[in-house]
């Protein structure tokens, strides 16, 4: 395997690290859904974790790989909710400070979250405001360590916990399909999945606006797209990763891009079949299986659910 | 102890029984629930059974209990949907002839998943017709067996399962809240809970409309109420079971009551912070925690999730 900025020793040693945290969610199966998708899905439920994300993994790696003697100067992280809410999580339980910029649209139920941990929010405008000057100018004046969402070996070792814990769960898995944002859970997954079941067969999912991996694997390098309209608000990426593009780019064997249709009807069959509410960005692995752009001939297909963070106004969508 | 109509053997029978067609269903924590409530809640949650509700593990545990020479005359059972829903899978998967009798009003998608199963559905109007004398007229016609809906002993064993699974996953609980209907759910785990942690305290919940439960114990006989009028249209029984009075009377603690507002909030709790879907019925045991229904100083409490089925259209009463 070529040299990725993350091994698979830093995901086992990121399992003991996160666990006092991050919870091992349940593996669900559904019969209903196996009908529905002609495969024997094994549905990773992230949605439980504390913050209702899977974000808590590499948010909680990172803080507690931060040396002891730097830990006073606090955190600061940008992110459309989760990561936010994740960093915040694990600041408080490490008792840390916290400073979180996130957009001004960011779900209603993202912010109160995020807040209630104590943490501090700077709101921006995603069209107008960089977020990232706003994070550099927090940490200069503050000393405070960035977090960043998804492109730093820690996150992704952190993120790739997901996929030990549900191939030691379910080892024979044909293939595993997860959400595709900045790359940090798909990158993570795929370092441990080739290690512990190498014939494994990976695949990202995007929203078809926010295609910037789909573009970028076929143009060979990271291409930068403008902000995506989709309902998918945690994969509103608009470029890959530099630690995580090359193991996606030689690890994943597809991309597959959803519309926000899929997704809103892949959402409707999980809450009204299977009782469980899943947001739009965690549902887009389910919506590709749905609506068939997995390769023929799969029988084990295992799926993270990444989270749940879904305003309740938001579900007059799904009646 | 008292003699029963079932004893805690009947339900470790029905364990093996039910194997292939229930799930044992996963126990779920959440710390923001611990939060709301002062107690560490361990949630059973029967959402995620085949028909979404503990109820297949009575329907089924009584169908394998009819002789193998008397199953091709099949069976019929009335219900406000689960019942019915449990009883045409249990049916399917045994290759048994099923008719069910459901009121008109029934949600549409528990409607469509006992249809989905090749069940015959007969319907009728809740106010005007005996669901009584409509199955007794086509069990007389056809020779089906009669699944009623709780009141048996073959339905109480089945539905005692589902304390003996809880507490072998969480032996040390001080006190079991569930639903409480016909009491076929709460006479079972009664029977069983009582058998396995005897120092257990056992609560029963019904909705404030429909508390012929609460009533009876407190004359000490069967009463009969008017129907109910209530969102929890799994809790309309209007009087105890000839079977499960006694034992309910004589092992459950108390029988609390909950409003349909506190219901709707437990909802929202449970699909907001917890991402579960919970129909109505299946709530009543999170509201009265959520509500401070409750004696002070429980420390872990068990709570039956009964059931998931919800239509996407109720959503709106949850914004």
């Amino acid at each position: 395997m070529a040299e990725f900025c993350v091994e698979a020793g830093d995901i086992r040693q990121a399992v003991s690290r996160i666990a006092g945290v991050a919870r091992r969610t349940p593996v669900l199966t559904s019969r209903l859904l196996n009908e529905a998708t002609g495969v024997e899905a094994y549905v990773k439920a992230e949605i439980f974790q504390p913050g209702g994300a899977f974000k808590i993994r590499g948010a909680t790696n990172f803080l507690y790989s931060i040396p002891e003697s730097e830990r006073a100067r606090g955190v600061v992280a940008f992110s459309s909710g989760n990561h936010a809410q994740a960093v915040a999580i694990a600041a408080h339980r490490l008792g840390m400070k916290a400073t979180l910029v996130m957009p001004l649209d960011a779900p209603r139920s993202k912010l109160e979250a995020t807040r209630a941990q104590g943490a501090t929010i700077v709101q921006y405008d995603r069209h107008r405001e960089s977020r990232a000057a706003i994070v550099e100018r927090i940490s200069a004046e503050t000393g405070a360590h960035t977090v960043p969402p998804f492109d730093h070996p820690w996150i992704i070792a952190g993120q790739g916990t997901c996929a030990l814990e549900l191939l030691e769960d379910v080892p024979e898995l044909d293939a595993l399909v997860t959400p595709l944002g900045g790359g940090g859970l798909l990158s993570g997954c795929a370092v441990i999945a080739k290690e512990v079941a190498p014939q494994i067969r990976l695949f990202g999912v995007e929203p078809e606006t926010g295609n910037d991996h789909w573009i970028s694997r076929r143009t060979g390098k990271r291409v930068e797209i403008p902000p995506p309209d989709t309902i998918a608000d945690g994969l509103r990426t608009t470029r890959p990763g530099a630690h995580t593009f090359p193991i996606v780019q030689q690890l994943v064997e597809d991309v597959l891009l959803v519309s926000d249709a899929e997704i809103l009807a892949a959402m409707r069959f999980l809450l009204s079949r299977m009782k469980i509410l899943v947001e739009p960005s965690g549902a887009v692995g389910v919506a590709a299986l749905l609506a068939g752009k997995l390769p023929l001939g799969l029988h084990r297909v295992g799926v993270v659910l990444t989270g749940g963070n879904v305003d309740l106004e938001f579900l007059g969508h799904l009646t």
